[in-house]
């Protein structure tokens, strides 16, 4: 099978909060749906490398912020491109506090959030799959919920839209061109953070 | 509470077909997502009451056609407003038989279909989880998924259109108008098969 079939399925797209202690931490993922409505059962699958991961893993208590369509880039950079074990997510960023003490995002980015506590969790390799009840929640706008593809084609920059008139690298996870050649093997894009593999040649 | 939040959701849609010996059935399904990568996971959560349900808890073997963005009406009330305990619901119908020897959609209807065995599966009350391998599948066209949100915007017929110049009930499922009042307390759609409690007066 051809790798790309995995694209033709949808999805949303959230940040995923969690607070451990003092620590507050997010991540951005696109699996949280409704599995069951009597009780009204939802699952989320993260990756076991993610730090969000872990702190879920310990205090099974999280929130989800839906992601609108008028979200901005800056949010996808600030929980998607960068690991909480290394800076702090939350740094001069306005949040609001859920009843369950974990942040979630109430602006213009987004629409809606809930939160939850996890009932179970499934080992499957790469990710585990949470499986949690909802817990509380509210609708924060009437903006459309983001999806994958929504993000793609409206919220992600456009790297290639002049790609003739730069020569060089660029970053195919956020567009940012490194303008010189060969790019150094252990070159990190100063964007997303992502390492030199994540180029190709312009 | 409010329940709208859940309505934030984001999820594509689906016909999810099975087959027991000789019986083929298929249903509507909008929970079908990857949630891990290796090894390549996939997971759907489907209502108790559905006779694919059923066949799948027993064969462990199905096949997921994704529904692109040019399916029409007549395919979600084909499979999603009827049972096949009742109706054979690949009567008269055009599809393929793929190598699992369950059917799928290769029409103007999907963009893509998979073929997958049940690794496990998870009791949530009203649904059961359940989480699969990919075992093959193929890209069938370039149209784009269709969303749940794109299914109510585009595909789904507008009932009220013209709501003033009819009198009576609605059927808040497929749009069909009971014209006359009361409605009675059994009456059962007959586009769609749902209940009285389903119509709401106009």
């Amino acid at each position: 099978m051809e790798d790309r079939v995995m694209q033709k399925l949808s999805y949303g797209l959230f940040v995923l909060t969690a607070r451990d202690g003092e620590k507050d931490n997010g991540c951005i993922t696109n699996t949280f749906i409704q599995v069951a409505s009597t009780p009204n059962t939802v699952s989320f699958a993260i990756n076991k490398q993610n730090y969000t991961h872990d702190m879920i893993m310990k205090t099974k208590v999280f929130n989800i912020s839906v992601l609108s369509e008028s979200a901005s880039f800056d949010i996808f950079r600030r929980f998607g491109f960068q690991s909480g074990r290394d800076v702090n997510k939350f740094e001069d960023f306005l949040c609001k506090r859920a009843e369950n003490g974990v942040a979630y995002l109430d602006s213009s980015d987004t629409n809606a959030y809930f939160s939850g506590r996890v009932l179970q969790t499934i080992d499957l390799g790469s990710h585990t799959l949470f499986i949690a009840e909802v817990t509380d929640g509210a609708w924060l706008s009437d903006t459309p919920s983001a999806t994958y593809a929504y993000y793609f084609a409206h919220i992600k920059p456009k790297p290639e839209a002049k790609p003739a008139e730069k020569k060089g690298w660029i970053c195919t996870i956020c567009g940012y061109i490194y303008e010189g050649d060969p790019l150094p093997a252990d070159f990190e894009c100063p964007v997303c953070h992502h390492p030199a593999s994540d180029f190709r040649k312009l």
